[in-house]
């Protein structure tokens, strides 16, 4: 599988991205091991800087890699990755290399240790912001420091995941633009 | 518009809604008033109680009526309703009163005191279960006590919004249930 040419994105603009509502890979790093774990719930919590609240299960290996760390990546796949993400889901990374077992290729981040899924339509690095709530609800806010995006196709073919196994793919593309207050955009 | 018939939904269930990321809409009382906000910064937290979590700007009309009434309905809008979102997200409630501005149809709850909007695909009766991050992130953990859910169709189209005025709408459905251990679905 080629892996997608990539260009900056202002960070103000991840939510494009993020917000629909797509399962995410995130890879982490702690000294030597890698890992990766397939994210549904996790929501946009500012533009500036660019927050992500989300849910890391304490059952996962990489709530530990994350926690120590303090850093991660949250990747974007799309339809062709459906595999890979739901075996992800499947295995822990304390017992396989997930780069490995899954044919995923590791590309060095600028702004923070984790690696890069070069295979992801999109690569945001981020650095743990606050965990406040990451004793009570395993709920990890992030700061994204650094966004990599692919240029085309402009809409990607996200994974929405709707529980029991099923995910709903990306649909069409309206614009409700000339509805919108200047400022609601 | 008519009213879609609604059945009970287990709340557990509440994730196969709200995980794939849909722009919802937000009603809520105090006193006599009532209002709608939209909303597309949420995530689910947990499953029972089931959780949800989402960002509510302090700059809304929302923030306060449901901060200090404790309450509110998420409301699952489809593309039958792409324009009074978008309407309903351009106006303040201080201004107008958005069930009769928009045409939309107040129905009581039963768990609280914010009416459900009749129109939408579901309604989920939330009570305000966790503030502590509501000063620094404007961000509200609910627990959603009641859920009801329209039939059909069994997965609706909903809207997805990237920013700028565009939307997303749900596309097709996959099943990757063949590939998930059971344990993971």
């Amino acid at each position: 599988m080629s892996l997608p040419r990539k260009q900056n994105l202002p960070l103000r603009d991840v939510r494009r991205y993020l917000e629909p509502g797509p399962i995410v890979l995130v890879s982490s790093r702690l000294g030597e091991a890698t890992n990766i774990m397939t994210m549904g719930w996790h929501t946009m919590m500012e533009f500036t800087p660019a927050l992500v609240g989300c849910v890391i299960s304490a059952a996962n290996h990489s709530f530990r890699m994350i926690r120590e760390a303090g850093e991660c990546v949250i990747n974007l796949p799309t339809t062709k990755l459906a595999d890979q993400a739901v075996r992800i889901g499947n295995t822990s990374g304390g017992e396989i290399d997930k780069f490995e077992a899954f044919g995923l290729t590791p590309l060095p981040a600028r702004a923070v240790g984790a690696p890069l899924i070069g295979e992801c339509h999109a690569n945001f690095e981020c650095r743990l912001y606050d965990d406040a709530l990451v004793e009570k609800y395993n709920f990890f806010i992030f700061e994204v420091v650094r966004a990599q995006v692919a240029a085309r196709p402009r809409h990607p073919q996200t994974l929405h995941y709707t529980g029991d196994g099923v995910f709903m793919v990306a649909g069409k593309i309206v614009s409700g633009r000339s509805l919108f207050r200047p400022g609601m955009l």
